[in-house]
């Protein structure tokens, strides 16, 4: 089949998770879905933002953030999060707060997995910059918890769908990765 | 619930695309998770790929790289390009391969949607960089766009989850977003 050019503005299916921050001494979380994993050791993630954002300014001032993985059941707050800034509403109330090793990294009590990150750098592009955090620390309920391992099936992440702007569950597993493609050169 | 402490190496679940390189005058294709859409304006995108990677010498080679989205239909082939690294095998011929603009991305033919890129960034973390790359150009199949827009559901995406290792599919939609939230502060 022939491709058709479309616009560059491509979006990739995107986690929804809660970046905390102390913004002055107040907690403050956004949503946001520009997040990835990155670098294996030590564990870091990488987190794009708008310059400008409140979540921003205290992430800038104290060198932390948190990142928290909201389920299914936290959809309504979590969108909130993420229409309202912290300029105008005070959403410091919006979830139970708890401190962890950092100090200034508020996490969501709520959302049953949470990171304490640490930057380590902070790379400005054109209108957004990439926040770069090391996992200082991680803590998970136990209820999602399979001996001492995340159970993925239990955590009921959700994906943010754009440009439809739906928010989508996470499916059911299909195939073992690092194993179905096993074959593949032999038969070819 | 109080939580309990984990290890930091906490994964999310990673969108499975295929990174294209050109390595010397020869295509070759990874599978990678670690990645995600960066900056409104221009649109760009961040990968983060291990040092030492074949894909890696191809991108720093030519300074381009490329973006597929395997469809579920493609996981096998999509998790053999994650299993073999192009040092040991030819990956040229896994995908039909066709080139846009940038003559240095190739593009695997039989996603359905590919994105060229030229770097913008590197950033070099500890065992792993992030290869920022703006997205010069985009293409789609036709069965994947409704009135030239891309309609998520038809692209079938698929999921790799960590520590599970599993490919899972995209779920349904349950909510809209920008939407949903609203009258949270309200009632709260």
């Amino acid at each position: 089949m022939a491709k058709k050019e479309i616009g560059s503005d491509v979006f990739l299916p995107m986690p929804v998770v809660l970046v905390g921050a102390d913004v002055g001494s107040k907690p403050n979380f956004m949503a946001a879905g520009w997040v990835t994993r990155v670098n294996i050791e030590p564990p870091m993630v990488a987190v794009a933002l708008t310059a400008g954002r409140y979540t921003v300014k205290g992430i800038e001032e104290h060198g932390t953030f948190s990142l928290c993985l909201p389920s299914k059941d936290l959809v309504e707050k979590a969108d909130y999060c993420g229409l309202v800034s912290g300029k105008e509403v005070d959403k410091s109330a919006v979830f139970e707060v708890q401190y962890g090793k950092l100090e200034t990294a508020p996490m969501a009590v709520e959302c049953s997995v949470c990171m304490e990150c640490r930057v380590v750098q902070v790379v400005t592009l054109g209108s957004d910059a990439i926040y770069v955090g090391e996992i200082v620390a991680a803590y998970a309920d136990e209820d999602v918890l399979v001996q001492d391992a995340l159970d993925v099936q239990r955590m009921g992440l959700f994906f943010l769908t754009m440009p439809d702007n739906k928010y989508r569950l996470m499916g059911e597993e299909f195939a073992e990765a690092f194993s179905i493609g096993k074959n593949v050169g032999e038969r070819d």
